[in-house]
């Protein structure tokens, strides 16, 4: 995953893109970039780390000019390295190309390869640099023509922010994977990935991207154009389930109120009779108010998060992701003593954690642990831009579900169904990608995949 | 406030003190330090800024030896640079002195004017200096008898972990305003602020420091010796009402579970008519749950927190404050339109953070906001520990309730009564100091209070 | 000018060119960076500043393979930022291509121009990443093949390391304005820019690159090709008198004795009744030996040079030239007191540190100062890599010798004729490019050569 | 050794320390620290590593006041971390003290075991501390008093530049081991280790501090007093011999001329036929121009210094120091080729660095090589300030000079004899200090010297 945001026309439009980012830190913390653009130049802030880490006063009133476009990178494809942070940025005959992407192309080998066949040479592993060499070698008149040609190159899931030439575009793959919002502030247009992003720097939330719309801003105001006609969209279920920010609407609906649906759906599911229903904070949390609410079980928050660390899931290492179970989390044994707990969770991924965690609820004293995840098990890998593990680390892929409960160690365990899933949302069920659940996947995945496709070299 | 922590006889001793520091991190932010012995030596680590920043793996393998101490640090006495970081450390006469302190003498200047005149010097504008002064001049002949004779001459506020000669120490002042507990892993003794550190290292908490209590700690196990006869004790509601962690047990109760009785109090005392309750995250959420399970009405994580900031009242300067109640949280405007909402807050010192918030709520579209405060208002400033702002700073104390209210911009406003929040407290009322609701001081406060005494210089 | 360093077939291969690069610091302390290669992975290390301070031992260590290349750099083409850290890397279908850069490409403009016609995109502003394109894009079929198409191409000034697909290369342009020498250590190949490399390593000089000629190392030995016939060369004599180390041998001869003979030949062309001789240390020190031999004067190091700043011609901007002009040398008032001085230096460019420096030897005490300068007037800029400053800037392109006297505050000044300067080399005098002194361009400069000309966008 | 700086009521005290401190650089390369007092409080900046890079232009600009110490360290007493940085500066009942200090005191251990018994702490391993600790305890009713009884009790060698209460002190011990001169800029004094400091600030030198001279600088300009009547003095010789900077005057005599001195005396002594005589740069080079003069034979500048890399004399690791040496010094093989060559060196230590410099000098071709030792063998080891190795560590304490000449691989070896040193000054012989020549100690040494004497602790 990652976040992404742009503006256009606004007097402080680094500052605001550095706010922006702030409110995107949960869809990828291992690096950041701001390019800002002054009519003449482009100056550019990047690094690896947080945004509250990299970005200093003075560099924030470093990056001049009226247009910005920022990105928080979560390395998916190519390496966890400084030469991959993102927004790219190049010169081409004058002028400047600059590329934020959040997404994962599907035909990224075969469209470098072709590319390098005619000459092309790459600096870095980012599908990003992919989109720039099309744009520089599209025969388009316009800018306008030359980012349509190149995106209709395209495949798999692609939310875009680009600067070409002082335009700034907009762009969301033609079924619609990533969400990609527009707001506007003091007469200018933002482009974010989620509108708590719009919120912080309040900005009005206008509307979505459309799954294969390109809009294209400049002095002129917003103009929007089509990549393709109208499919079925594929929007990506898991913002829903777990990426996205609880005060966001993405795919035009809240999160936190489809997270309490979900927890609803899940208690008239698979009720379960305890003393206390538990969320894992925080991802959890929302889910567990509607559990409570449908079921009548006393909320408690038997467990308290350590607010000093981040996101487990996001930590790119093993070895560091255990050293955070420890510490993250720690239950309060006055609430738990000889209880019967019922958890929410909002998916399993190894299960590792999960096992981790119930074993320090025992030793804290519960007497029963039930769970209740609100998705289905996750059986299959996301081209499309999720971080999971290869299909062989995906417990539920592997395991029965009273496998994992015991590899867990849980009193027991139900998972939403899918329809209930789906019911959930407020939104016509075939709107969303569920290939992680179904293995139904809307692009066909890439022959070899790889995430490191790029870098092995002769 | 502070967070101290000594461990003595594991061989992973900085290990330990390292997550006890991590477990502690609320109770300082701005500066952590650690000082190990291996028998012989002592090697320390320090720095301003949080643990995870300041301690590499590197780091905490260089402090080698089997007793270690650690400090968060959050000014009061001393002002914030790299000088004042905790534990302070001295050698004297070929033996080293190590010294963690959480509270503040009320004797400070005098003590230091005295030890001046005496021809000692001093270093650092911290209250610790000033113990490894009495400590160096004690006549006493073995180290625990120095211990005493110098520790005997403090008054005010202090819980302290202190290594002399090898041998660790831990105390409290006579009233019991700071928390210190023991604990015990792996056959090591340990002692620290809050027992959530001791959760983290898997420790088992034998029993809390008393009251004008000395313990120490060496090859023979753990002895202890009192500083004086048994008075009524002092302990410090306000570590119940904001500090403390949740998962914490201080003074023997549990915080989570007080919290939440705090709230169910306040429902009772000042009820109201709304369709949502909210807590002010994160500091409000157990009160909140409280309120809601006596209230009756429905609970909404309707405000969301950034996770990727620390906590507004640790933070140093107000320009930054500013920048952070911008940043740190969110309200869900889906949530709150058109709804009747009760906050429930911790406490209000200056107000401004406060106003700020419900600005924002009001701007999301609640129709009515009501607050609940899970405290008297406070009206006196803190002279054993607590930071607040000087008595003009404080808005109780130059305002009515009423007026306040109109500051903040609230529907309704009303805190818990003194007797109120006793009552929510399962132990007898006499215990504890609330100085800073009714300006009643247990121990005299020092006649001509600075913050910085010591650094206003001819 | 730059310091460029590799070599083939050693295990310490990154060592060694870190030694390498040590001993060519003086080419260009703006930045500096090696890359290496293991047979399967490039690893680099790049950065701001010098060598000393940007690599340590675990830099180097992570430097693994038997080939390396290195480059020190001091801005001509290229602004001075972070990218453009030489040595060039890139990828390309599979392989990589390393280039490190010493001179100045002619047509730069025009086959940029020419590229980004063709959908290259450049993401430096370097001369390397125009070669480095040339050689993506051409048809040759051995790597070899490619190397020469690439480079025939070129105009201007180049002394090249590179390696493509595992294959050393050196190259030095058909005029052979910047040297490049061959040597061999432990049986391994090293290309350097001066002797005083191999030294350091205790590599063998074997012989220089030729002008024109490409030489390749692989695991079959050095072969050696020829990119155009031979022509009368234009070894660039600047190096001689100012830039080159005096411990170095270029172009086949030492620059400490050239410097001596420079400084007896002005002697014998100028002479002067003084009652000391002093160079301007270090740059005049081998110069003054010279000049005290031939005249008898005697030789006194009346001004002392402070060690710890770097040489005064290479820092980058005016303010701190001038803050090193009061720090870096200081006269010996003992020595200096009622004396007629004569001093040596190497060449005046914009005469103001000059100015400078002469008027503190009057404030310590000389009599008469007199000047004898050991190469003619520099009345013309470089295209060919030595960053001199604008013909507006260069004093002696805009004043007679004797406003230069008086500008300067000098009782006389004399240059070094052209002949006498050609006559004191030990080479047949038409070798050489004197276009800084004459204007005669031996390659025709760029039409509008701007140092900026990559980055002036729309 | 170590270099010290003060100024009195000048608005740039801070900037105008800096530059002394980076003249002064050569005495310390360890650490450096400034400390400014604008009449009311006092700032400092501190730390490891080179003026130049310590102090960045923000540093200078926020020691504000009329009044500034500053100190560059190479340490002896006290071992090489951060808390032993000088100036050491406390607080002391509301006043200030800061301290710098050259030397070593001979009775520092028995001043440090008195003064905790009395109760004193340390917090650093520095004489400096010690001498503030006296302050603290004198009884003195002026401050003027206090300093004169405290540094009464003083034993060794100490050149100190002080601050107490707002008055600027400087003061040499009795018998004068350390150079201090005091100079005059813009009506503000200066007092400086060397002259060289005075002449980078444009000072001008009024006088030295004489040996038990205290000299106290306040509003009412200049006054001095003494600490013991006139005994007959011990100045450092090895000042003259390698330490001070040749542009320096110390104790009176200007540094070069009295260096040029030592080799036209050694000429005479010890004569040998060569065909060109060569200084081991740069701390041979005025030497070798006296040896030069008086012998007839031609100099040569036949080895070249690298001169990014700082003195070797004054890192502290051996490691270091034999990477220094090879990276340091390169021959000039087409001077060497085939001569018979004279060396000239200032001293000998260990003789490691010598004989690894003469290997290099055979291998670049030289036919005969003899060295000429501008003093007479080192012989006892410094108890006042020099850094010399221990006695079994200094060469010519353990072999006569055939083995040493043998050792180091020359044809033939000369030292200077003590009497013909003694003659090259330019002042009676009788001032000196000879120690390391003869093992006369002026004061006597300390019984149980250990340069971590207050490291080891219990």
């Amino acid at each position: 995953m990652c976040g992404i945001f742009g503006i256009y026309g606004h007097k402080d439009a680094a500052l605001l893109t550095y706010l922006g980012l702030y409110a995107l830190q949960h869809r990828g913390e291992e690096s950041a970039g701001i390019v800002a653009y002054d009519g003449k130049k482009v100056m550019q802030h990047k690094g690896m780390g947080l945004v509250s880490d990299l970005f200093r006063e003075s560099a924030i009133r470093s990056l001049h000019g009226s247009i910005a476009i920022g990105h928080n990178r979560y390395s998916t494809t190519g390496s966890s390295n400084a030469k991959n942070v993102q927004p790219f940025l190049v010169g081409h005959k004058g002028a400047h190309i600059v590329i934020a992407h959040n997404g994962n192309l599907t035909n990224a080998v075969f469209l470098r390869h072709k590319l390098e066949e005619a000459g092309s040479i790459f600096q870095t592993t980012m599908d990003s640099e992919i989109i720039a060499h099309l744009l520089a070698r599209s025969k388009g008149k316009a800018c306008t023509e030359s980012v349509l040609e190149s995106l209709s190159q395209l495949e798999g899931a692609f939310s875009l922010v680009m600067m070409v030439d002082g335009v700034l575009f907009g762009a969301r793959d033609p079924l619609g994977f990533r969400p990609l919002c527009i707001g506007k502030v003091d007469g200018a247009y933002v482009l974010a990935s989620e509108t708590c992003a719009l919120d912080l720097i309040r900005a009005k939330y206008v509307r979505d991207v459309k799954p294969g719309e390109v809009v294209f801003i400049d002095k002129g105001g917003l103009r929007c154009t089509s990549l393709s006609k109208a499919r079925v969209s594929a929007n990506c279920i898991f913002e829903f389930i777990y990426f996205a920010r609880p005060d966001s609407n993405i795919f035009g609906e809240n999160v936190y109120l489809t997270r309490k649906r979900l927890g609803r759906q899940i208690a008239k599911e698979s009720p379960v009779k305890c003393d206390i229903v538990m969320p894992v904070p925080d991802s959890g949390n929302s889910a567990a108010l509607g559990f409570a609410e449908e079921s009548g079980i006393q909320l408690e928050a038997g467990i308290v998060r350590n607010h000093y660390i981040g996101r487990t899931f996001i930590q790119p290492s093993q070895h560091i992701r255990d050293f955070n179970v420890r510490i993250k989390l720690n239950p309060i044994k006055d609430v738990l003593k000889g209880k019967r707990v019922v958890i929410i969770e909002d998916s399993i991924v190894r299960g590792t954690t999960t096992k981790s965690r119930v074993r320090t609820l025992r030793e804290a004293g519960a007497k029963e642990i039930h769970m209740r995840v609100t998705c289905p098990p996750i059986i299959s890998p996301c081209y499309y831009g999720i971080d999971f593990p290869t299909k062989r680390e995906l417990i539920a892929s592997n395991q029965t579900i009273k496998q994992v409960r015991d590899f867990i160690g849980l009193d027991s365990l139900e998972y939403l169904s899918l329809e209930g899933m789906l019911k959930a949302m407020s939104l016509p069920g075939g709107k969303f990608c569920t290939a992680c659940f179904t293995g139904n996947y809307p692009v066909p995945p890439p022959k070899r995949f790889s995430k490191r496709a790029f870098e092995k070299k002769g």
